[in-house]
């Protein structure tokens, strides 16, 4: 009698209990900062008790495999080399600081080293999903959950391939075409603004404005299904019967968007897209000690931090010159994160190190302003920290996160290639100087630390319920199983419309037969008369 | 220099002590299961040291403000009494359960009392916001926050009269009219069905479901605007100036939705929609020494919990008479929360109580089904403990409610003017003895516990966070400051179908002009000849 009262606490024991179950895991990461930010996931799985193992190709220009970790590396053979793809990404960066060439020249050279890099792709998807070994061991693993990047191709692939569940980490990017075609995201063009290599549309848009969203929306759409003929055929090689890539990303059981409110301009969402912005972010460590010496002798000025990420190693001469040059003239003392060669202009006040412990650097209180490239994990780590940014993006969606902290009032904007010293200094003494973007970015942080989860947390939840679940069926919308034209109802339009056709016509047709009849009469009348 | 390290700790203290801060917080409530719905946050709010005011009218049917509470009640007086309140809804319920009435009689016997509502609600907004000295007095008050339920009209009005942030608690219904012209919600018709009186629509619909489903939404719609008509020129009275009831309701900050995952189909959301149904459940509690005896008294056999809601007092005699007569055919024991007259056909192992404790019977391991009209909170109540349902619906968003627990397997049907002694018993042997149903809700069950927040700390989150940032601005979609035209873009459409048409003009015209002047040539030439 006295043990049914306790029934519910049993049951929620028993949730509790497999919450704490380990898990096994399979992680597909990307590259560069993606792997950098799934790693903390990572680190918080196994802290969990769940036992993750990385699946990596042998030509990862950024995941340093031979190291030991505390979770396990299964490395697959491409037949790319690891300096192949290195250049390649080089390739790709140097092309968004070369000021040399025109516009079409760009263009030529952008489309040039896409192709190279979806040959890459390619190969990795060949490399992973060909080889019988490989999957016959992961399938011998008996994982729990697929958690991936979509920076790693045919992850997904795999997950069917094994019949695991899937959770992706995302950047909603180019339009949404990704989340709009493959993971049904509404996304009304009218107030959400296509998210494009330069972004410079918001959430209110002027009429003009709508129309060159819409237009955005078309040509991404039609770009973003230009590339994807290459991958199909690549899926439907590999899996034997016709498959595209929407077909198996569309089975991605929860969405972890790698943003938050604090970022985002507001828009509709799924309930299995759950938004993580920020979770490599933590409260700021002590500095080295020669760091915070040079840090504290800024004295009253403070100093600035600065650092265009983890893939940029060099700069062309005359742009190091220039950035150094306008460094030079602000009070602050610079801490640059530059492994290329020392600028001649080079100020006493800036100081060059390989590497920066970014975080505790912007949790510094004597930090005053961030120049960064703009990509998501710094920008989040100015947002947690609440640091004005001095933005100069590169490529990516870097222009698009800077020009949401520009038009939130936390950011200025450069252009890499056309800023000259006097722009970079100005802007500087301008964010520094003008408290409405301290203001601006202390209301972004605000918000990013009043949520009722904490991102990482939330990311964890929803791996864990995937594995306690096996997926997460209840937020997946049937629009899945809605072909487009049904998705938007034209058939229900159409047949509608058809009705309404058909009723006007039988009725004109009525009336002209009616009127007919009646004219007949009265000329037969008249003529009996 | 020590000190620096601590700087996000201490904005995290801060954040938490502004958590405790006590907040000031107006509530205006709906009536009978909304009250008690919304109670259940009161209660949370003032047991977190929030002080909290309800404001309530003269006649209100359900709510006993004369009670003693830990919160404060405002009454005001309205001109209609609360005898005739109680005697309208009396007579909407009675309107439900009348057999002898054809169709049409229903129709507009439904159409006077819904009349007959509106000028009472019409009375309420008078009485509230016509009384000056009221007003004065509430806004001597300096509340934070503003929660209402849309049941007590006019609330919008008198957060925009006292500039108060707004939370609203809501249970998305009637093809979301409300949360779709007045909230931006988007909910694509092929996809998301229209919650309607008789709902027998779900997210996978064929066809003739989907012309049916975008038929309903045109004529709930149009249903929608023509009972607004009163409103808005209620509203447009009470302001002094051309207001609408979406203009006011547009404005709240965050919607509490009623429900959860575990009993919607998946559809799109906004950031400012949270949903929180099942906030008022809780494990259950001993039960009352005279009535664990009688349970325990079924034996293996189990008990069966019935209830038709705290607004159903009494029963037509016929079918109090079908409805006993059922009972007695089964094993189990039956508690009937019933104040009607005792049915002839009573049986020994059916008790009526005049009052049950829903909550701690339906969590009693002995419980084997749950007869209900399909109230929310019942409902969410047999959710979270995982008993099946079989469902009675009587009106209002009963037998969509009910409709959901079918189509996932957890509930049978009945229809309370047609089902005869047989149907019930045999929907009772159904639901008990095959064990699908049970796995079944077990199955929404877990989904329910599942979730990264309890619904009630998530509902309290976000009226403190209101409270703490004086709305949630930054959750509010730009389609607010869109036209209907401008949301769908078709001024967009129509403009670029215009440069569209006007290109192939000129190009037609240039072709048939350069022809012409070909034409001529070769005639001309012909004609030398």
């Amino acid at each position: 009698m006295i043990y049914r009262h306790l029934l519910p606490l049993v049951a929620l024991l028993l949730i509790g209990s497999e919450i704490s179950l380990s898990g096994n895991i399979l992680v597909l990461p990307g590259e560069f900062s993606h792997w950098y930010n799934m790693r903390v996931i990572v680190d918080e799985l196994v802290a969990r008790n769940h036992s993750v193992t990385v699946l990596i190709h042998s030509a990862s220009p950024s995941i340093n495999f031979k190291q030991k970790e505390n979770f396990k590396y299964i490395v697959f053979k491409v037949s790319t080399e690891k300096e192949e793809a290195e250049f390649l990404w080089q390739n790709f960066i140097n092309s968004s600081m070369n000021e040399t060439l025109t516009g079409i020249q760009t263009l030529l050279l952008f489309w040039n080293i896409m192709s190279e890099i979806q040959s890459y792709l390619e190969s990795i998807c060949d490399g992973m999903l060909l080889n019988q070994e490989l999957i016959a061991s992961l399938r011998e693993s008996h994982f729990d959950v697929l958690l991936f990047d979509p920076v790693m191709p045919c992850s997904d692939l795999l997950a069917e391939t094994l019949g695991l569940p899937l959770v992706m980490s995302n950047r909603l990017f180019l339009a949404y075409t990704f989340e709009r075609l493959c993971g049904q995201l509404p996304t009304p063009p009218s107030y959400v603004p296509a998210v494009a290599t330069q972004g410079h549309l918001t959430d209110h848009m002027s009429f003009i404005e709508r129309v060159e969203n819409v237009l955005l929306y078309v040509a991404l759409t039609a770009l973003y299904k230009l590339q994807m003929i290459t991958f199909d055929k690549c899926y439907t090689k590999i899996t034997g019967k016709p498959t595209t890539v929407c077909d198996t990303m569309g089975k991605v059981d929860i969405w972890l968007i790698r943003t938050y409110w604090d970022f985002e301009y507001p828009r509709p969402l799924l309930p299995n897209f759950k938004f993580v912005g920020g979770l490599q972010c933590k409260p700021a460590k002590p500095l080295p000690k020669e760091m915070e010496e040079f840090v504290q002798s800024s004295g009253d000025d403070g100093i600035v931090v600065f650092s265009l990420g983890s893939m940029v190693k060099d700069l062309p001469k005359k742009r190091a010159n220039t950035i150094a040059a306008a460094l030079g003239q602000i009070p602050q003392k610079v801490l640059w994160r530059y492994t290329g060669e020392k600028p001649d202009t080079l100020a006493p006040n800036t100081r060059l190190y390989d590497w920066i412990p970014q975080n505790d650097l912007l949790g510094h209180p004597k930090t005053k302003a961030f120049i960064s490239h703009g990509g998501t994990n710094g920008i989040y780590e100015a947002i947690y920290h609440g640091v004005p940014v001095v933005g100069i993006p590169l490529f990516g969606d870097q222009s698009d996160n800077l020009f949401h902290m520009k038009t939130k009032g936390a950011a200025v904007m450069l252009e890499f290639n056309k800023m000259e010293t006097k722009d970079l200094k100005d802007a500087l003494t301008e964010v520094i100087n003008n408290p409405s973007y301290k203001e601006s970015m202390m209301r972004l942080s605000r918000i990013h630390h009043d949520q009722p989860m904490k991102p990482l947390d939330q990311a964890v939840f929803w791996i864990e319920f995937v594995m306690r679940n096996k997926g997460a069926k209840h937020l997946r919308v049937a629009a899945h199983d809605l072909t487009w034209y049904q998705y938007y109802c034209l058939d229900v339009a159409a047949f509608l419309l058809s009705i309404v056709a058909l009723v006007t016509f039988i009725f004109v047709k009525s009336c002209a037969w009616l009127f007919r009849k009646c004219c007949r009469r009265t000329s037969a009348k008249s003529k009996k008369e």
